[in-house]
């Protein structure tokens, strides 16, 4: 059984708060829910998820996740909320709380939104970020860190290239932060322009071409068109050539090494169409390792919350 | 056990359908869910809420109430539904009865929609009224009462302030029809252009200076600015300044005097955003009374309606 | 017990596919259900509704037949998903089947979308169409010949009429295609000009003055104004006098006849409003049978996919 104390709160907000033994106790439990452990409510719980940017796999999936471990999930829509009201997040949460919800799970536009909602005596309920604008996304690193540990094993002198739109990617910053702490040797590639200097303590920049034959694992990051200025603009056939993974690149790769992607994909730009589900690629596998990271994420800021109703 | 012929109808619309005596029995049905009375059905029952206006506390507060009934609830947005078609609400909700959905709580922006569903053979659903336009919102008046009750025990002679946007209120429609009829002495405040005619058989206009001192409780209203004209001429700190409840006015309030506002507040112009959570304050304790005393309503709907299904 | 081996395969798309014993084998199957046959899922398992048009009809239908087969029904909003951020329809599938969804129910605007989702080893996942495009509807199709069996039994020789917006309809194609296999006598009215080449082979136009006397069933098409070019110009007053089935016309059609709609309806349009809910129409009847048919048609396709949950 995971250890009740594995979080002092009932709340996992940033990659930075977790240190190596519960990353490590966080991705056990996940294969044991893989493996099919069944947990119980002893009793009834109640979930909401807040998605105030769209998202389909993080959302279905911490879904799921809630469902399979017995709690009722409680619709809320930021468009049909009275969110469109001008009410705070704050008041939201402060709402939910109010009418019996024990779980927040939050994805929002603002970085850094949770620092708001944590430390308040007045909202009684455990939290998960599920990725704050350009900031962190806590359930994506840990289902990627469950995913190179079911490759890899060790973490220790891997070699991980994350590639692409560094500069608005979440997935770059919590990933980058907890690969470091758990011994890897982390490098970074695409336009030289989004390598900003926040990047440059945690790995070194090289051309793709030059990355693809030593690295283990290739971690390709969508382009999220939506968050740059001038997307009109993009060539998304240039920057296939000159920073996606080629089906011509892909075949230069170690035997055992392997491609992910946080997903969704633009098939062709970052990522060629054929790699997406060829055999060296673990976008499905993430998926699928998602639901039970985010079990085990779940259980643990229930537990923290001392609920204890999870047999 | 509440008594099964508590409606005769199960349709809980209006204010004005609910006498002392059923009021006080929803209160006491509520208060027994609160202390964990728990139901059981004896067969399935489905239930839909059709939010054709935004809202979190409402919307969520039922479809708590429901789950915690047991009942299942079916997703519907009027945005992704058959009404953008042009299908009207009669013909919705005759689809829903159809499909099997035993109860249907609404809130439409149209002033008494629920006059062409009621006393329809061809709808057996249960309908609850969760606002219509500015017309009536029974069960914010209900948990508003409950609140109350559990404050003051009695209505008789208590003196409540009901303060703001009273003409596109319709908490202050609903509130002012019951608490009349259980004998408290009511106060307007507010814009006195929005005092209009018909709330004066209720009670007298005060300026708010005047109020704060001698009443017990204050119900502050939401500025609706999406019902107003000209949103973007209004000056909030002014409001504030001249109609709100500043820090100030509430430290002239009577010791055991309590504050109310149904949500969602705009902080800083009706009531000061250091009051929200203060200790006079009972807007948390108004959301938390509002999952119990939606379902006492719903509860007497379906007996009403004779499925004969809570045990 | 359904026979295991109605369907080779875990999909439902096209009328096409369907003989006439299958055909006879759901709508047996159907009737069981709405005699009170109840199903045990002996393991969870979750359905995704992906609704890519409006529905209010088809969507709840398979939202409360997958609740009463004991599904858990997992949220999903096109409009808060990532394919608001470009993500296609196979990779959202893709995402559903990885997160543990069982059964796809689709509605979309683009014809024979399904054809890019079927024979994918890497979906392993139930599919039923609930509508592409100008396309098919065999849900809506098979609820309908549940309808008429239950009103005539056999289908040999039964004159029934398919009247009004043939050109967009997917009801009449899947209808004519299933309803001539069966040995009906197919009638088409409405515009002219809506009666394309591709419907000559299933049936003969005639006005609607002269079908009205003949036939056993109207059947009703919504004139669907969102597919058409110039909705400003048209004139529904005109359509109604021309095409619909006024109060007039019905009262010339055999005692026996029956009216059947889709829904929704526009009325006053195709149908006189005052004929909805009259003792020859149907409407409510097709809902209600609707929920059962969905049971059937979910059941069938679960095997299918040899869950072997069902019990």
């Amino acid at each position: 059984m995971i250890d009740q104390a594995i979080f002092q709160k009932p709340v996992l907000v940033s990659m930075k708060d977790l240190d190596v033994t519960t990353v490590k106790l966080l991705i056990q439990r996940a294969e044991a829910f893989k493996q099919g452990l069944h947990l119980e409510l002893t009793t009834p719980l109640y979930a909401a998820n807040l998605f105030f940017e769209n998202s389909t796999r993080t959302h279905t999936s911490f879904e799921v996740a809630e469902r399979r471990l017995g709690l009722s999930v409680v619709q809320f829509d930021p468009q049909t909320s009275s969110v469109k009201k001008g009410e705070s997040l704050y008041d939201t949460c402060l709402t939910l709380a109010a009418v019996g919800v024990n779980l927040l799970v939050i994805r929002h536009w603002q970085d850094a939104y949770y620092k708001m909602l944590i430390n308040q005596p007045s909202l009684p309920v455990a939290l998960i970020n599920a990725g704050d604008g350009s900031g962190e996304h806590p359930s994506q690193s840990l289902l990627d860190m469950m995913t190179i540990s079911e490759n890899f094993g060790d973490f220790s002198g891997l070699k991980v290239a994350i590639v692409g739109d560094l500069n608005h990617s979440r997935v770059a910053r919590s990933n980058m932060e907890i690969l470091h702490k758990l011994g890897a040797q982390i490098f970074f590639s695409g336009p030289a322009y989004w390598y900003t200097p926040e990047f440059a303590p945690y790995g070194t920049y090289l051309p793709i071409d030059e990355l693809v034959e030593q690295v283990d694992v290739m971690m390709m990051l969508r382009v999220q068109h939506e968050r740059h200025q001038s997307a009109a603009d993009f060539d998304a056939a240039a920057y296939h050539r000159q920073y996606g993974l080629t089906v011509e690149r892909a075949a230069r790769m170690h035997p055992d090494a392997i491609i992910m992607h946080p997903g969704p994909i633009n098939r062709d730009v970052e990522l060629a169409s054929e790699l997406v589900e060829s055999k060296r690629s673990r976008f499905v596998s993430q998926m699928q390792n998602g639901v039970f990271m985010r079990m085990a994420m779940i259980e643990s800021v229930l537990r923290a919350q001392d609920l204890g109703c999870l047999v």
